[in-house]
């Protein structure tokens, strides 16, 4: 590799709003991203929410000149959503599914039916090894009474873990996606703080686009005063993020919104804004180190938002583990009503009432069974969460070689967490 | 680091079998199994079906003085049933639950409510970098008729993809475990040719134990002769494999195992036995290079034993599609019989009996969509990881340049794969 090596990256990023027989216009404005796709010939194209495998595969048709190279990441029963065009050959891929996805019984928000994902491709650009990520997290449905928090903290953190254990010998990590948080979420700034990404809203000189970069705005004719919430001029949900891993360095030169209608004309591409970044990696000067040890502020911050996301996942298992207790209360009150109504069967009177009603109540208890195993595995998920944040807390204190032990009752009863 | 480094590493592996109430003398073997890791004081000890986290918190506290650190890898309902007890810090700690992992309806079978998986520890001896990796796959209950062939063949595709992305800036990578398959079955060959991991037993000059380096032997009082299936003598399905990945070199200088009794006295510590590896770590001699490029021969065996599983995902997927399409048939079966019994309940004659069939046929309803779904989200795990294997074939026919189409036909179209 030259001294004076420089590699420009342009990568475009958007949930496309592709769900079959629900979203509006679909064809239309899939033929249209194909069509932009093609123009702007970027060098990777990160996809999310494309539901149906046939547009995929359209838009790979379509695309297959410019992007010669292509994967559709698959998991759940519906699939993750995720894809990615490339106009560099991809060396390697692997998925990471996230344990924790929603409730499958909240069928009408369908997360869990579609197994979340983050997506992970590994590129060689001119002998420098590319690690893009790709990955959509659990919708945030009400954001004063979010019942998903807990899982969206964990799989932010699963994320984080993802790319930390992944990306150790990469020489760049991009990873592009719809996080379903705003900036200052919890479980962004323990991504960010984790692995050391770098948001491209927040470091470029040059931004183009929707105020304060939102990616979903009122001005999009697909996005209701619903979508928006409390923000009603718009959310940043959907992100660029970049980190060099050694030896080279990393900047956005530039970054574009959509600003709710297409580049060119007509309705928008979607009901999110894409992204487009101009990133630049170069060689560090020798004298610059581009990832320099954590000092005491960043390891602060760290221990702070580590803290921060233990405590959260500690109300999340507290309410998985009441969940798991009231249905097994149902369960065991269902095995009681049988067994009555066994007896009632066996007298002459209410004999009939009785098999009317033994089939339904069989039928509950199945129902609180199956609820209450899947409680309990979302417990020993949002545990185990809870165990790794605990770890690295240990080894950061023992890094940090502090006296003080950091809030030890907590760490050491609720969970019963060990390391 | 000294050039005249060497590591010595003592490493402990052992399938507990502690199956609170249904394993024998679970307390007694326990205890012997603390006693002897205390007085034998191994760098790693890596266990497997520890079910009962009560029994892990027993040997912690136990072993807390010879090994200060340790880790239980919750997952699932159950649980992964891996631990491991370390004399050395442990930097880090991650862990991925295997996506598919047999049926939940094959409830006397289990594995699908255990969350099996594989456990990842970073440990920094003397400043090498060891990533030590423990897992326990699906169990094999028939040789001759494996409905969980397929998804063992996954498994071990998804544990050699996670050691391949996770190990790249490690210097050694050990992995221990019950793999449940036997040297040379495919799932085994799959995952030492994609990570180049060797096994010790085949290393080792130094061997002693049970017969063949059987892991299962009849001569031990808790195994039947029926858990040995056709393979009276003993079965080898526990594995310590390991590489050096750059600059040190790795061998194994003895292997142990127990041979069907205590290795001091009494009974056995379990239904498996126990492996344990005294390896060596070195820095490679400066004309010798530890990991040579693949020759032709390695990239053949690579490519053959990646068509063989490619193939092998085919069968699982045909399975996995079957059983959604005829539960499919059913579920339309179930509601058609309701729409009759709701026209049979507005007449008058059969009103009870239209009543009384309602509800088993709403609950039969219900359960055909629930196997449906399970079988629906199967196939797309199998495709995926088909997909992936599709990628690597094709990866690795650019690298090798070859002029002739391996098996064009069946990897462009079962499986509706791409890559």
């Amino acid at each position: 590799m030259k001294p004076n090596f420089s590699l420009r990256l342009r990568v475009f990023n958007l949930n496309c709003w592709d769900i079959p027989y629900l979203s509006k216009h679909r064809a239309d404005r899939l033929k249209r991203l194909g069509d932009f796709l093609n123009l702007e010939s970027f060098d990777l194209a990160l996809l999310q929410e494309v539901w149906s495998e046939q547009d995929f595969q359209y838009l790979r048709q379509k695309l297959s000149l410019t992007y010669p190279d292509a994967h559709y990441f698959r998991s759940g029963i519906i699939g993750s959503g995720l894809c990615v065009f490339s106009r560099h050959p991809i060396q390697e891929i692997i998925q990471h599914v996230y344990t924790l996805n929603g409730y499958p019984y909240m069928v009408y928000h369908g997360d869990w039916f579609c197994g979340k994902a983050v997506g992970l491709l590994v590129l060689h650009l001119n002998g420098l090894v590319l690690n893009a990520y790709v990955t959509h997290l659990h919708a945030e449905y009400s954001r004063q009474k979010d019942i998903y928090r807990a899982h969206r903290v964990v799989q932010a953190w699963e994320l984080a873990q993802f790319i930390h254990h992944t990306s150790k010998s990469a020489d760049v990590v991009l990873l592009c996606g719809d996080l379903n948080m705003h900036p200052k979420d919890l479980g962004c700034c323990l991504l960010k703080e984790w692995t050391g990404l770098r948001d491209a809203y927040v470091e470029t000189q040059d931004f183009k686009g929707s105020e304060d970069g939102c990616t979903m705005v009122p001005k999009n004719c697909y996005v209701s005063q619903q979508d928006l919430g409390p923000f009603p001029l718009g959310i940043r949900i959907d992100y660029v993020l970049y980190k060099a891993v050694s030896g080279f360095y990393i900047y956005c030169k530039t970054l574009k919104t959509t600003t709710g209608c297409d580049p060119h004309n007509g309705t928008p591409l979607s009901d999110h804004e894409a992204l487009m970044a101009t990133l630049y990696v170069k060689h560090s000067p020798p004298q610059e180190d581009p990832c320099p040890a954590p000092g005491p502020a960043e390891r602060s911050a760290l221990t702070s938002v580590l803290r921060e996301a233990w405590t959260e996942l500690g109300l999340g298992i507290a309410q998985a583990r009441w969940w798991a207790s009231f249905t097994g209360y149902v369960i065991v009150l269902g095995l009681f009503l049988l067994v009555s109504l066994c007896v009632l069967a066996a007298e002459e009177g209410a004999r009939e009432v009785a098999i009317l009603l033994w089939t339904p109540n069989v039928g509950l208890v199945l129902g609180a069974g199956a609820v209450y195993i899947f409680h309990m595995q979302e417990a020993k998920g949002l545990c185990r969460a809870q165990t790794e944040l605990q770890h690295v807390l240990r080894r950061e204190k023992a890094t940090q070689g502090l006296d003080s032990e950091p809030h030890p009752a907590p760490l050491l009863t609720a969970g019963g967490g060990q390391s």
